[in-house]
């Protein structure tokens, strides 16, 4: 099966934070492949599956992680597709720790790094769709539709705000 | 319709964090416009409101913001009047993006920085009807009473809390 | 003699970095009166100074600070004009001290805080001829070519980079 | 009224994080005032407080605040008398804002800051104790007093822990 | 001409941070412009440099600011290809707020941003190439062909410093 | 009795958190000592428990506190053994406290610290399980199987999510 | 010999940060040792010294340290006596470090922290000298006739710089 | 040859910053190896190493590095034998980002961290030291002289300062 973009998990806990980032591919349109593997506990199970992901034609990885985030990272060393790395406030930390883990890799290994928890969940999808979307003209038309909708939403709820604080 | 004041939010979200803005500014008398746009989902939005503004005598504008909080910003580019910032905490960071990303302006393009959250809504506006007092000698008297009432206040609660722990 | 903005440091020490605001407002040419004062060596001096200032017309207090910077505070609660806040990195802390110490005010009391340093100190100077244009159309005109300079010396900067760099 | 001890919150909102703070006092014997007067809000309530205060004999006054915490500072202006400064996290920032906004002073005017809420309440206590013991021996013998029964506290639930928890 | 790669900086002081990204594109033979533009000096230019890039099938966009760094953010507002941020330290804070202000972009609008200062401009460029390499076959090779070479580079060192090091 | 491991908490606070510790030992067949006492409470109890456990063979220290966490340093300092310190998140900034007066500890008096709160007091158990498995085959072979437990988990979680977000 | 101060350092390279505390106890004409000992090199010193200075009268504890700065702590935990506390920034975390270790005690055992580096060494001093000063009046003029020279000298300052800058 | 430590540095840039760890090790006669491999540059020559060193008896692997320093969490997937982590500042943030990124490791793959740069350079040596130390009577005896040592010149750096400041 064809699966353009994967998403990587480093513990299942991860799970309902990066839900939001599967949402927006299946929105979209484009096929990926969600699933749990870790830097450090799955070395070999990662290495397999990007392998495997690669000779399906995966195009984009996605790689969200909490604490020391080292799963964008280990990713990145395996390919050279593009990374996607999501930080997660899964510490007392607040996710810095996340941030910083997943945000400052050495040249040569960019880890292209998004907002933290949910809103970089659903900035990877977007990233990864305008990385496709580079070829794709179709998916290029679903991202401005999309963005026009984002702007119109905007637009209402700013004008109902508004009528509701009249000034006179 | 007069406007002197205007409150950008970025987000819907936001709406709660910053009523206290225009709960201040209703109670000095001060008509506002309250609204939402955004800097990166409407920046047409945001560039036709600040122009029909200015056209309409709007005098400072307040723009609320969290995360990569850059509305202030963009306002501060497209008009010479007084911009005032106010950080929302909406991330994992307690605010602190949104903090630096509003208070950090290169030279040229200042945005007057309040704190964060509700305490920098309601000082928004307390700083907004500063600048307008300096032409407004009735809000001035406004003013006045107001910092009359919080010392009051302060001294009221203070003798009540001191009763309750008189020394022997 | 007429001063429209007072720029107070709270330490001799944090002259040099504060002269860039100076420096700005002459060149608008707005009045100004430069002086040390401090909220804790000197309350008295800094008591007097605001209020001989208010006898003068001053309109916008500009305080700069290092460390627990509460001279913009102490400004703020002696007077209703405008008080802008530059916090200087004046400790190991990187003026974080200072940022917050500046920023952080209870409402009522706003501090309309710029960025940290020089950048924030020309953007004091900025601010203030803000709020001063609001009701000096000559100075307004000015700030209208300021910005029209920045624009062009950016351009042309950019301009010059790009030959150095053209694709082929 | 005697008073050796001051205790001023800025805010009526902190009254539960510092009362224990008072209960130590209490605790130990020592008479205290507790009232709220704020650097900002009532300058100079502040002032007179602190002058009424030396009248009565206070060696040591306790201010505790949140966020651009200035209480302390400001008392530490006013008096040579020793000033302890409790920080408050009051705002999203975790008390950053209010332990550096107490503890980074200027030479010449030190605040003794102690830690963040409850803990801070309760040193602020045991520390304008130990001042207050210098002079004090009955006072001295209590301390001596409460610091057995620390030890002896942790020690039985240290032993009851490892009773639960037995190698075998 | 050809411009697959477009590199603006905030300011012409970030010249010298950035222009290590300049070399990987070059040492990649992937055509760029590299520029200054400026999210409130020139929103204008920004706006047109977007637009006459995307008809020169730009398909990249690397941004590069210090302090409030709104510029990545601006860009990404215009365009729907992939934009990345390079965060420069630029002020006291040692880059923190140039970083959360790249990085902490709101749903819809991504900023693949990467490490601070040289270390990400170097990674800005291998991300794009990474990018651009999944439609050309020929810089996939190179990508491969410098990695190889980073490993034999690291290799060649670590043996020589285990020489100097033998244990006996 | 043996105890090859002692775990000491600062407060009986702690315990909750530093139970999955105790749990890890437990189930590695490990002999343990679970107790409480403080650097500064009790700091003779400390150093006769480290006295006494040293009589009894323990061979590694686990020391959990929070706030200015002193127990693993003073415990350092009254052995040679190994000594592993856990920060915990105890006060209002969430554990940055601990974590830095536990780590930063100066050359000569390592403490080996690992993450912050319940991940780290897991791990303490690993880590001293490691140090003890170079000399114990049979607690070696415990490890091998352990992980190989941790890799099996991850993978059937992962095919389980990856089937419920089948491509097609 | 009597001692009214014991400055202790907790390395020999804190000598030069901390020496402007011994500088300002000698100027006010305070009895004070300055001398090297370690919570961790040299825990038992550090007992003895206390010991030995109890018995020759000491007052006031002022210990700095920097990175994992337990020294405070372990002193408070030795003595009843105020202990008061300079964090130094001696690693690459600008002094978070030794602020957070310093301040952040638990109940019962105050450390009265002070600014870092040579503000809070000299803050030390003169927080010793207010204590002191409550029953030595003599000292106590020394203080008040010490606020009086900053006051003039800061009035000093602010006039030379004013009259440099006169507004026309 | 035997090696019962091997030091990893992430880049030939840390070199200088690590060194001291080996000449500890060299002082107490441990038998070391010390070279550079990278996670992501050569994650092959990464697990060579330790496979290769796990058969040549190496007991305690010390891995440095800067940034998302990823190299001993690697390492710690790939082995049971203790690992240790020192966290090198070779970015604007001062060493916070690989400080995070070397602690917060997951449950199950614990690193050693030991304090930011040379500080914990030599620390990481003295830990090693301390768990071979366990099975190995001789250098028990050199960690015990070293302290000894440790204390004697604290003592006799102490005294000299404490002649240089007699009181009188």
């Amino acid at each position: 099966m064809e699966a353009r973009v994967a998403i990587f998990i480093g513990s299942a806990s991860d799970e309902s934070v990066v839900t939001p980032c599967a949402d927006v591919l299946k929105q979209l349109g484009i096929p990926y492949v969600f699933t749990i593997t870790s830097a450090h506990r799955t070395p070999e199970r990662t290495a397999t599956l990007v392998d495997d992901l690669e000779a399906r034609g995966c195009q984009v990885y996605i790689c969200a992680a909490g604490m020391a985030a080292h799963l964008a990272g280990a990713v990145a060393a395996r390919t050279t597709k593009p990374v996607i790395g999501i930080p997660i406030a899964a510490s007392a930390l607040n996710g810095m720790d996340a941030l910083l883990a997943t945000l400052q890799m050495p040249p040569g290994f960019p880890v292209a790094t998004v907002a933290l928890d949910k809103a970089g969940a659903r900035n990877a999808a977007w990233l990864a769709a305008e990385i496709l979307a580079l070829h794709d003209p179709a998916l290029h038309e679903r991202l401005l539709a999309a963005r026009a909708k984002f702007a119109a939403d905007v637009a209402a709820a700013g004008d109902e705000l508004a009528a509701r604080h009249q000034p006179c």
